[in-house]
């Protein structure tokens, strides 16, 4: 289906009111909508390999992309005995399934199992405890985040598309331009600069906090954009799915947080 | 090199009471052993993947190895947000340092890179934890586990040589019969039948701790072993690596530990 502003349009207002409503009833509602769409991104992961001929074993990834969600629900007291019992059980589970399948290819399709957890469910998985960080500052700073994300979309595609000339990695994203990455980085410093002077976080940033951040969302996340195109250009596909109408699939949505929702986390852990 | 009882015998000579030694040593001595073991076994599995044409990031793949490392040194108290924003910004650089090299087949050497730290840093590291349970039941029961290992493995050579016939996994092992695995059951459950009733495990195990820690060494072991084969044999090669002389890799000398100590660490966690 062409993306056009129509076909775009129902997730559009569907989904902002959703995301802002889960994030501020929080608890385990905002973490089942994590671990969904990490098994939809799993899934998707998943289907670039599919593509090539190989077999990730479904049910094993999505099972310790589970184990790896409590960890972030219960973060910082996670019951660590059961959640490592959990992931070593699992491990070893998908290994001798491997073996007893007897399919072509073990090696690749244990690699992408195993890799498809670690890309997907490490890395978003922190949006979790982002949001458990406290009740107030947690759900502010992860919304924070996510309309920046947005902002630095649409500040790199409007500068692109207005002065872009010089493209910025041809081989992986051919329309993506130099100035349209600056543009992103300018939206994202000025998003954060207005929501800190306007009292949306709570806690009280300082600029070289704010650099930092505009550093993690406007480069990170714009880089993180690029990992995912390198692994879609890699399987020879062009949207990682359909399931969100024009807007590709859950993973072309998702790819900016799967880089800036861990280095967001690892910044307030050390606040 | 042809394997034979001279080129095997100066590594077991060294072997047996160096690895003694360091585990009445335990603390950061026995720590450094089982993490440079583990950097060797990813070299390794590397390997596996750089005679396809693969190219794992070797840097990222040893410092995530270290962190988890870290993590089961400090167990059951480890600095969670130390260890866990370390592993996010490894998995982070990794993904950017492969989008910059260009190189070809991204998505399966960032696989190769993550799933490699899962199968052996994951697996493995699981010996220091083990060793650490406490300084005289956790030294007593690694030891207990390395010699019941090296007796099924025995007595699964022996059984098979004197009255196999009957092939388990042939595609796979062509070479390992159903009475050899069976001989190194009943090995094992020998093996720790005696430990247990001449004291040498302080613990007093129960009739069923033994069949459960059998069912560890003898079944999961020895299947172990067919996992390392599996992937031997995708890969077309014979020994993982040639360091250890007569021995082979360090891989295949730490197949079956790689499976039995984090089964036998989860064994006693819930002890």
């Amino acid at each position: 289906m062409k993306s056009t502003f129509w076909t775009r349009l129902p997730i559009t207002v569907l989904g902002i009111p959703a995301i802002i409503y889960l994030l501020i009833t929080g608890g385990i509602i905002f973490a089942g909508f994590v671990s969904l769409v990490i098994f939809l991104c799993l899934y998707e992961f998943y289907g670039f390999k599919r593509k090539r001929g190989h077999q990730p074993n479904i049910m094993i990834g999505m099972l310790m992309s589970l184990a790896i969600c409590f960890f972030y629900i219960e973060f910082p007291h996670p019951h660590l005995t059961n959640i490592i019992a959990g992931i070593i059980i699992l491990v070893i589970l998908g290994l001798f399934m491997e073996l007893f399948k007897g399919k072509p290819h073990p090696l690749e399709n244990i690699s992408t199992t195993f890799s498809g957890v670690v890309y997907n469910a490490v890395l978003l998985g922190t949006m979790i405890a982002l949001r458990n960080w406290d009740s107030l500052n947690g759900a502010r700073f992860t919304m924070t985040m996510i309309f920046t994300v947005w902002i630095c979309d649409s500040c790199a595609y409007t500068f692109g598309m207005l002065w872009g000339k010089k493209k910025l990695i041809e081989r992986i994203s051919p329309k993506k331009t130099i100035v349209g990455f600056v543009g992103g980085i300018v939206g994202s410093f000025i998003s954060f600069y207005l929501m800190n002077m306007y009292g949306f976080i709570q806690y009280e940033l300082t600029l070289f906090n704010i650099i930092t951040l505009t550093f993690i969302v406007g480069i990170c996340g714009q880089l993180g954009d690029f990992v995912e195109s390198m692994f879609k250009r890699d399987a020879g596909v062009k949207d990682s799915g359909k399931l969100l109408l024009g807007h590709g699939g859950v993973l072309d949505r998702f790819d900016s947080l799967i880089f800036t929702s861990p280095l967001v986390f690892i910044f307030v852990l050390y606040l």
